[in-house]
Parts: C-alpha cells; sequence; structure tokens
C-alpha cells in the first residue's frame, strides 16, 4: 500500500530523517521489505510545520520520490522540528497530486496507509457521511481521503483519538451493512503542528507494521558513538512503517489496535477500539 | 474556460485538423480569440474512435496542448474519422488528468466547455443525483465530470438530447434552490461513435461560441483551389468552439438554445429546452 | 538499468505484447528478475511502425509504465506488425524525456540496456566524435543517445551491423585511453521498419541478458492449446531482456557477444566483435 | 521568450514578491505585456538562498507556473533575502527540467532572458569551448545553459562582469563566424547568495526588457501609504523584466547595454561591451 514517516522533536534538516538513513523513506520507495508492496512509486508526499502550530506546508507530486528533485532539494534546505513524509502505491485509484498524501485542512495533517476493502462498493454511502460543508472540498478519489474528511466530520479537531474512531466504527458499520468482511486496514498520523497521533488498527487484527522509536537517552546510553544522537533532544521521536535501519535497541513495535500521542513532554500508548455509534449510518 | 473540437467525415490524420489549420486547436490554446480566456494551459485530451463504432481510445495530459510531444506523435501517426479535441482551461478545480476532458464510458464520449456557477455549493446535491452504481466512477472534481454522469443516470446512451435537457433542467432547479443566479453554461460534445450530438445553451442566453461547418460541396465551389476540401466526403462536418481559420463562407454560428446531430447521411439542427422534471431534486 | 522488447511479425494489439505476458513488460517494471534493478520505474517509451517502412511513432513519458494511462490507452487502440517497448531504471542521469527510449531518427529506432562505465568522464570525447551535422540533435544527456548518434555517424543507416561495431569500438577505445576498465555494457535494438538488429555485446564478457522467441510453428506444436500462437505468422519473432513468461520451449537465450537479424523470410544469427578503428580517436 | 525576477534585500515571504503584486511573476505567465511571447508556460524555476552565503535551493518543473501547487506552497512558506524567479517560453528546446532556469552550481545562480540566434548551428562549437572537467554536467539542451557554463569557464566566480563580457564576446565571434546576424540577445541575472549581477545587451542594441526599483526611501516619500515599503529596509532592490505594477516612481529601466550590481550598502550601474578575446574561437 503505502509507507510512512512522522517525526516531532528537535529541528532538524528534512534530508537527515527523509534522505541519510540506511532504510530511509526514499530507499522503502523502491525496496520496501514489510509493505505489502516492495515499490511504493505512485507519488509522494511531504508536509512540515515551519514553526509550532503554524499552517503546515505539503509538497506533492506524481512520480516516484527516488528520482524527484524537487523533493531532494526541499528536503536538503528545510529545518523542520514536526514533519510527516509519505510514499504510495496506489491501490487502483488515479495517480494524481490530489490523491496524494499528507492531505491538509488549516492547522491539520493527515495520511494513511493501509485500505478500506471493496471502497468503490460503499464510497458512496462514506462520502454522503462527510459534513456538507466539507464535501466540496474532496478533490481526489481515495479511500484515505474520505476517512479524513469523515474524521474531521466527526470531530477531529477538538477529539483526535474519538474522532478517529467514530471513522472507523462507521466504515466497518457501513461496510458490515454491505457484507464486507474486514473492511479496515489501517496505520493513521494526525497533527495539529503541536501533537502527533499515530494509530494502528485493522478489523481483522493483524494491522499495517508501525514502529516507534525508543527514547532517545536510552538510545544514546546504547550507542553512544552515534554523534546525531546527541543533536536530538530526549523528546524526540520517530513514528514510521518500518525501521530506518538497523540499530539495535532503537525501533519499539506498536501494538496492534492502540495509538501513541507524542508531544512535548513525553508520549504516551492507549487502546484503539473503533466506536460504532448506534443508527450511525441509517 | 475550455475549448473543443469534434470532428466527423473522411478519417483523417488528427493533425490535419489538430494541428495544421491557421487558428487550430493547439492555437487556440495559446491565443484563444473568442473564449472567456486567451491561454487554454490546464491539460488537453484526444479522444478518437479507431472504427466507427468500436471504443474509442483517449490520451489525456495536464499540461499545455502546444508544447506536449505525444500528442504530437499521435495526432502524426492515428487517423479517424470521428474525434474530439479538448483543451482546458481550469476554474479553480486541479490540474490532473481525472478532470481533463473528453470523458468516457464504454463507448460514449462527452466534453463540455463552461461551468456550473458556484459549482462548490451545489457539487454535493448533483453528485448525489448520480446514479449510485455510477458514483464511484467519479474520479476528479470538475463540474463537467458530474455532468456526464448526470446524464447518464438520465438515460444519455438511450436519448442523448433527452438526457441533457434532463441533466441541464436538474442542474438549474438545484440552482435555483440555492439561489444561484445563471447556474448553467455549456457547450457540450457527445458521441457514440457513429452520432456526435453538439449543444449551445446557457441559462441566460449569453451561450459560449460554438460553429458548424458548411456542407463540405458548398465550400468546395467557393474554394475549388483548397485541395484538402477535395479529399473530404461531403458529409463531413468539424464543429468547434471558434474558427480554425478565415475561410469565407466555412462557418456558422450553432444558433442559441439549440443542439445539432451529425449523422451518416448528413446533419439536423434542434431547438434545446432543459426539461425541470417536478421533484426531481427532492 | 532497463529492459525492452521488441517484436515484429502479425500485426497485434501492443498491449498483446506488452501488458497481456505473464511477466510482461510492464510487470518488469516493477518486479525485473534478471535486471540489475528489481524496479523500472524512471521512465519508459513505446514507438511502432504504424506500416513497414512508414515512418515510426514514439510515445515517450517520465513517470513509471506501470501506471501510465496513455500507454495503457495507446497499446490497446494501436496494431503494429514491428515495435519496440522500454522500461527505464537511470544509472544517475535526469528523468527527463528526452532520455527515454527508444530514440528516433527518421526511419531508424534506437533502444539500450546497459551502459558506459564512468560515463561522464568521457562524455565530452564521445559527444566531439558525433558528426557535427547530428550534434545539435542531442536533447538529453544519457550514454545511449550518444551511442546512437554515433552509430548514425558511422553508417547506420547503411550498414547496421558495421555501424554499432564501429560505435562499440570507438567508445571502448576512448575508454582504455582514460583507464576505464570494461567500459561497456549494451543490449540494443535498432530497426529501419523492415528488420530488426539486435546486439548483445560487453567489454567483460557478462552481458546483460537478452532471449529470443522459438520459431512459432514449433512453439505451435509444443502448445497447440495456446489460441494465441494460431493467430501469429511463422515469422513473429520476439526478442526481450528477459522472458514474459514460463512457456517451455519458448526462449533461447541470444549468445554473447552476437547479434540477431529479423526480417521477413526469418532470422539469422551472428558473431558480434567491435572494430576499433586505427586511430579514431585522434 | 521568458520573464524573470530577482530579490535583494529583506528576508520576505517568496510569495510576497512572486503572487502578491498586482502584475506578478505569475500573472506574467499568462499575460506578459513585454515580452515577445504573451505566455511563459513551458516550466519554471525558483531558487532561494536560505541565508546569505549558503547554498541556494532550486525548484524546477514543467508545467505552468500559474496552476503549479507545489510553488504556491513553497512561496507561502519559504523567506529568503535573495531569490530568484524565472518563467520560460520556450524557443524550440524541450520542456523538460534541466531546461528550466535557474540553473545553479555550488553557490551561483543564472538565469536568462533572450536566445542565441540560430543556436542549433553553433551550438557544437559553443559546447567545446565550455571546460572539458565542466562538459559532462551540461544536462539540457538550451543556450542559456551554455552560456551559464560558457561564463564559469571564463571566470564567473571570480570575476562575473569580466566573464559575462567574455562569455558574450565569444557568443558574438563564433555566431559571425558562421555568419549568423545579431547573434545575441540577453538579460542575465546571476549571484553568488550576496551580491546580484543583472546584464542587459543585445548585439543588435534592441535588448529585452529590464527594470529595478528605485530606492525604497525613495518610494517611501512618494506612497507612504503602501504599508509594505515600510517593512523593507533600504537596500531591498528588484531587477525584473517588466515591472509588477504600475506605481508610480518605482520603476527604471536598466539602460541598454549596461548591467548593474546589487548588493549590501547599495548599488551601482556600469556599462556592458562583450569582450572579443582575439583568437578564441581557433
Amino acid at each position: 500500500m503505502c509507507r510512512w514517516i512522522a517525526y516531532s522533536g528537535t529541528p532538524v534538516l528534512l534530508s537527515r530523517v527523509l534522505f541519510q538513513p540506511e532504510h530511509s523513506l526514499i530507499d522503502q520507495s523502491l525496496h520496501s521489505r514489510m509493505g505489502v508492496e516492495t515499490t511504493n512509486g505512485d507519488g509522494f508526499g511531504v508536509g512540515w510545520y515551519p514553526q509550532e502550530g503554524a499552517d503546515p506546508a505539503v509538497l506533492r507530486d506524481v512520480g516516484p520520490a527516488w528520482n524527484n528533485r524537487n523533493l531532494q532539494e526541499i528536503a536538503h534546505h528545510t529545518r523542520s522540528g514536526l514533519f510527516f513524509g509519505h510514499i504510495r502505491a496506489s491501490t487502483g485509484t488515479a495517480v494524481q497530486q490530489s490523491n496524494c498524501h499528507p492531505f491538509r485542512h488549516g492547522r491539520w495533517l493527515w495520511m494513511h496507509n493501509g485500505l478500506i476493502s471493496e471502497f468503490r462498493r460503499i464510497r458512496r454511502r462514506l462520502a454522503l457521511a462527510v459534513d456538507p460543508e466539507r464535501f466540496a472540498d474532496i478533490e481526489g478519489s481515495t479511500d484515505s481521503e474520505v476517512m479524513f474528511h469523515l474524521a474531521m466530520t466527526f470531530g477531529l479537531t477538538d477529539d483526535p483519538p474519538g474522532a478517529v474512531a467514530r471513522m472507523a466504527g462507521f466504515v466497518e458499520t457501513t461496510a458490515q451493512d454491505h457484507g464486507i468482511a474486514h473492511p479496515l486496514q489501517m496505520t493513521i498520523a494526525v497533527s495539529d503542528g503541536r501533537r502527533i497521533w499515530a494509530f494502528r488498527y485493522s478489523s481483522e487484527g493483524r494491522s499495517r507494521s508501525l514502529y516507534v522509536t525508543t527514547r532517545i537517552e536510552a538510545l544514546r546510553a546504547l550507542h553512544p558513538e552515534v554523534w546525531f544522537l546527541h543533536e536530538l533532544s530526549d523528546e524526540t521521536r520517530l513514528v514510521v512503517s518500518e525501521p530506518l535501519g538497523g540499530m539495535v535497541g532503537a525501533w519499539n513495535e506498536v501494538p496492534e489496535s492502540s495509538y501513541g500521542v507524542i508531544e512535548p513532554g513525553g508520549g504516551t500508548l492507549h487502546d484503539f477500539r473503533p466506536a460504532h455509534a448506534a443508527g450511525r449510518t441509517a
């Protein structure tokens, strides 16, 4: 499907994270190890907050990330303390800029790996549930974008975990009404420019991979020779679809059906369960 | 907005019509004289029937037509007796392949110049009226594509003039419900691979320009020195947003609120009036 | 590096060869088995002769072949009895249309898999040897395009095997002057619209893979149940970087340091040796 | 041909200069008033220095500037005190990223409006004069890029005015050897991240338009109500192909055959004359 990366911490050049690691996101665009597809070459996107709380910038294009010069230019000249990167492997929908992640609304960024099974059959039902004021903002044809607008409709800006739970519940209920088994696969990252919420969930309980870095001070103790670690604040965290390299002790798998919150001061891990509101699809 | 051209008659190289005339469609992409915008550089498309009744091929891309080499290659190496060409000037929606004309469904091609006023406000209402089986086929974000799917929903394949009239009526009724004045501007071409229907209409009665060629035998009499005319059958016809050159006697303006049918054996002209079905937006 | 395919025989839809085989060229763009790179996503091209001896059409684009809709359209609507397909994996040069194969000059098509080692160091020397009248036709920055212009300079249109031998010899001599070991890796296909010449050679004697199909009548005897074989003339041949599927008896490896000629009436195989003209680099 | 803009002064969002003025560079891409072509839609580029003296970032793409979302994103989120913007109208060479301006080498940026007449006839001679070490850096097919590499060869990094004079002289001498009249048309901007050199010259003495802004303190006195002027340092300067709006007293035409230097502390204007070195084309 796709691969993604979310960074929060000491401001760094985007290239430090997107390009330089041994098994970077750019390397994953050609040689993903844990994804459903080896190649993620159907578009890419990067979203970054120039400062905390500022509206994010988004660079998206339809070609592969691995050969895109504008991505290299921006990554090598832009610093940020909170950014997303995403590489896409289309599950059939068009390869166009409006289908590339991250999606944005105001201060909010959203990206997704996974899919809604048989999305074509329930696309209309899901789109109808999007806030009518927001419907005309749908520009592309992906499940991921509709999921974003549903989560916005269900209160994302006030309560991200609750809104994502309601979105997931609504998708599952709608799909089950159509006899679709195991409808939802998702790892999702959301940010408001200060915090990141990262979700791992699937209806069948076999979710796409997701990892988060160990606390930096623990890593520094393990690998005192890695100078880059000394540049990063203790609070710096990476959430990734698959580890960026083989550094022992660096990567913790995010458990099934859970979500994490990363914010200044630390991170927390919680259970995630879709909220199936009675009558929501009526 | 846009400019388009529809050809029916003796099979010719596409380039003969798209590139060679003095004020060809390609020239109009840079220097439109009668369009709302001088420049039509937000994508283009060509659709052609390899043989009568065969499914059409469609070439579409997001850059300008005037510098696209693939368009030149195809136009200089492909013959067809029925084809459409379209150049786009976006009225705000994304520049992406799925927003380029012509749109296709099976044997049918559709292209449009004009707009639905304040489309964002009624996009959802219009999209909901599309046949639910067909909703998932919507790939882009234009009014033109929704108009196509509405016309398909209202019976385009059985009765093109009736379906377009019902589509136009539905758009007008829906817009009026939202207090939108003069909602519809359209010149539309539709084909099934044998016939072309070309419509000129606007709610305010000031429609975008549309022209059709004089009968070829009359043109030959006027311009016996133009050898190309001697290659064309008497039935050959062109419908265009604006004339391709200054040949005296060649171009007839299609009247306001009318549509023409071009088919083997000749062409006919008819009045066009939107059909406002009672209760259709309920 | 790259993968390619050359077809000569009964006119067929391009898609029949480019898309439908189990391990088609399009599949190889994502999952090459025998190439240096698994992924060939840095552009593609198709060149085809509408009729024998006519100038060929060329469709080239910078994105991956596997998700390109225009390629699908053309392949599913165009018939040809002689065509080339190429998918590119850049060895560092820019991803741009003018670096995509096949290259064309008049009736001639040229495509290449392989590389000139340390091409940057001898690019100027090689370019200087191109016929001055032809120098301004160089549009891109690849070794492959310079090799084509060198072969044209050395008489390609009169004597393809001789010209390619002189080109290869010149590249080797120039490279050796610069202390570059094993400078040349190449499988090359050339056509004038009637014949195909296919070369397999490398300075180190370990050339990229190249296969040619068995005679169709032999294949039909082995696989009488494969209906497609009954549509093809006995003379139909495919030359490919890697086999398009596992059909027993279908594929013959082209030997090291050899070239084949495919033409109406049959095919022949010959030794290939670079021609190192005395004083050519002086 | 093209249009360009060069900014030096108080760091501002790129969009403040590229998008917001009444007749901004983006507006000129659709509606140039003083250019040879109305439309400049064959690619664009922006180059900016994140800090004084740092290596510049470059964003270039092949579509029109007016509809490019990535350009909007970068322009609305990036601040710089020294940047270039360029919109291209091809004079026949390919529309590809490597033909878009500005060109870069290390700390240096270069952009050009104009052309070398009959460039194809002397392209080889000019390319041969490029420093052999630098020849392999030529990626595209434009006269502008070759002019840049010639100027680098002739000492651009040590003496920009002298190197540009030698480049211009060499082009003229070479062209005259081939009987080409009035070979050179150029407005050129060069920067090292601290200073900007802007040249206006043509062999026939009828050069493309070029303007520079009045001193900011004078403008503030004329237009005290324009708040933006109060944000800019006295030293801020813009050099442009055509004025960005109708503000009285804002724009001074750069004289024929002259060049200006803009640097911290002020600007100076000088005569420009090509240097025709004896024997340089031998």
